[in-house]
């Protein structure tokens, strides 16, 4: 290449904002120090659980590191560490952007930790290129994310206090977790913050499905986070001796469950879509070999983009539920559970801007559901929101097999990083 | 009616001896006595689970009653309790009869209960009435019945000292239990008896099934007690997160399980007979709603008098489960549990003895297999055995529920001596 034909290659990339490059060999260290906040090492796996010592001691490095970079940061009273760097002008909205580093018990060293890594390589590779953008730049680390995205709820004003009392995986309450972190929880509604408040909310974070890494793509856009409904169906029957009840006198709510977790199955395959039903939790009463269950509780899970999709599916398992009362002489009802979340959609003008950033570096793209809940999924209420999904080996996350390349962290990494400047300047 | 006819009734019941009656309100008496210890005041049920302190005082309070009554009393090296009436001749075996009085938790007033009070009602008219039997006559008042028949297992040397160890519903482990009760579990493989050396073993309980009650039938002529199997089943899919994993990407081990328990119901339905399967206990893991089960464990039973069949119906659900495994890709493993019990058939002679007893005096008969596992099932490896069984309304047992009505306990407390008074006269 002669000189000339370099120098415009340079001049292209910088008036592209492309020059700027994420340091792989950086994350990949930021990557190993944080892994031993709660490094488990029978399995391998991480017990980072929000509200545990782990927890709490990574928050304070991490802050640590952030006030070193010359960040404001404080802890909310919901227990997120929060960093700002100002912009150039006073005026405009926060571009927030960030995630969790929580686990869940005996999790694995990506899910939420790489989103957190990705945000820091972002902003320190903004300071080292002294870039000023126009627009604030939060960098947001949530609260409890796996026991019910408690730090963005907090923020986007959905937490009611009843949630403060729930015993946690750490054995604490809420309450006492988020004072662990150093939150308040007496303040906590009062941090809800407005609609529209923020420029616009990235969130990076790995699929924790297999789509990208089956069809050997690297970045998904997220179209949205599913609505997720979730019931306890309890089902009587009759307990009696299984000895002496002939099979036909019997009513056997073991049989009526049988019946129902194949029909949720089926119903839920019959419609076209990338709509989910499970039952995960099963427990019978008396809950013993020689005894029929008279009772049976079991957990339903319904999730979809589309809220009018999920009533449609439930009506269904519903009505078909009173053939099965009817076959099996057993009564079914249904208790919905609050912790459940509405469908949430991200902005369109995000998505087309984190598509076009990721295909301006040659990266493979695919515009994809969000199966699993997230803190962006509260963030819609206060901004335009977008996610960049990167792939987990095999799909598999909530485990200490739970796997994505360094390569693949980097590349989602710089498209992070490319979108928040490219939105620094664009007017939504 | 004439003085002449009178006469001769009186002598004809004499010759039959027939003329020898139980005593309804004794019986009545002895009930409500027994019903003190463990009575739970709050749902109506008994509590005297084996070795609590309620069985022990029980214990106490009955040998205090058989050793006023003339009886030589002991408890062996299993805690059974054991009451002597010597016969006539010394060198004739015993006949023995009895039950047990330990409860499952809140349990009734009537599951063993009654069969101790019927062998002690029929010993005091039989001593009342100045009847001296040929046989030396055996009371027993076997212990921990209802924690896997403990008491007669170790009379029929089938017990191992691994059973000792097992923690009982008490919280005592059994051979704490026994020590309690005033047995001796260094002793309990010395108190084994050798096959005949009973002249027969009779138990009276009540049906824990609704057959009579449903048929309006008064007394049950036991064929034989089932043999029962049990397994515990693990079926291994693979693990994951529910709403990022496609429906046509799992291993849902829930739906193999499913697909098992219907299958249970439909093939030992598909036979003709009286075999019943259960699944009463299930486990999911991990066991939360929003994660796809990798592993379901659950107990599969299953239970009829002829162990071949039991082997064919294991097999057709075993050779099924290959296809389930198939279809859901998962994997399928039975695992045998020890405390399970061979079929054990009552001796015809003695079954014929007891349906003639009982048409005798005009009671409605049937023929019929125990459901249930009882210490008659033991037994049997000791001597010839018969088992009486009377109405349980609606079939309920092992509940505050559980009832049998006095006149029903007085039919078969007359038909448990008339058949002790007979079987004393033949000679097997």
């Amino acid at each position: 290449m002669n000189k000339l034909l370099i120098f415009f290659i340079l001049l292209s990339y910088h008036c592209n904002g492309q020059k700027i490059n994420v340091n792989e060999n950086r994350l990949k260290i930021n990557w190993e120090k944080l892994k031993e906040y709660g490094y488990n090492e029978v399995t391998g796996g991480n017990d980072r659980i929000a509200f545990s010592e782990h927890n709490l001691r990574a928050l304070d490095y991490l802050e640590k590191k952030l006030k070193s970079m010359g960040l404001k940061t404080r802890r909310d009273a919901a227990g997120n560490l929060i960093s700002l760097r100002e912009g150039k002008d006073k005026k405009l909205k926060p571009i927030a952007f960030g995630s969790h580093i929580d686990a869940v018990p005996n999790g694995g060293h990506f899910d939420g930790q790489v989103g957190v890594l990705a945000s820091i390589e972002c902003i320190e590779t903004i300071i080292e290129n002294e870039i000023e953008t126009s627009h604030p730049l939060e960098l947001i680390i949530f609260s409890n994310e796996e026991g019910g995205v408690l730090g963005s709820r907090a923020l986007a004003g959905s937490l009611t206090t009843e949630s403060l009392k729930v015993v946690t995986a750490s054995g604490l309450t809420n309450s006492e977790g988020i004072k662990k972190l150093g939150g308040d929880p007496s303040d906590i509604l009062n941090i809800k913050r407005q609609p529209q408040s923020l420029h616009a909310f990235l969130e990076l974070h790995i699929e924790q499905g297999s789509v990208l890494y089956d069809q050997n793509l690297d970045i998904g856009v997220v179209e949205g986070i599913v609505g997720l409904r979730w019931w306890d169906v309890e089902i009587v029957g009759s307990s009696n001796h299984a000895g002496t009840t002939p099979m036909n006198k019997r009513k056997d709510a073991m049989i009526a469950a049988a019946n129902f977790i194949l029909n949720v199955n089926k119903i839920v395959k019959s419609i076209p879509g990338t709509q989910v039903g499970t039952v995960g939790r099963i427990k019978s009463f008396p809950g013993a070999p020689n005894v029929i269950p008279g009772k049976v509780v079991l957990s339903l899970e319904l999730r979809d983009l589309s809220e009018k999709k999920l009533d449609s599916i439930f009506n269904l398992i519903e009505k078909n539920s009173k053939e099965i009362e009817k076959k099996t002489q057993t009564n079914f009802s249904f208790y919905p559970i609050s912790a459940t979340g509405k469908a949430a959609l991200t902005d369109p003008k995000v998505q087309k801007t984190i598509q076009d950033e990721a295909k301006k570096i040659n990266l493979k793209t695919i515009l994809m559901p969000s199966g699993a809940g997230h803190d962006a999924q509260e963030m819609t209420h206060i901004g335009p929101t977008g996610m960049i999904f990167i792939p987990s080996k095999n799909g598999i996350s909530h485990s200490p097999d739970e796997f994505s390349s360094m390569n693949d962290i980097k590349n989602g990494t710089q498209v992070l990083l490319n979108t928040i400047l490219k939105i620094d300047k664009i007017n939504f």
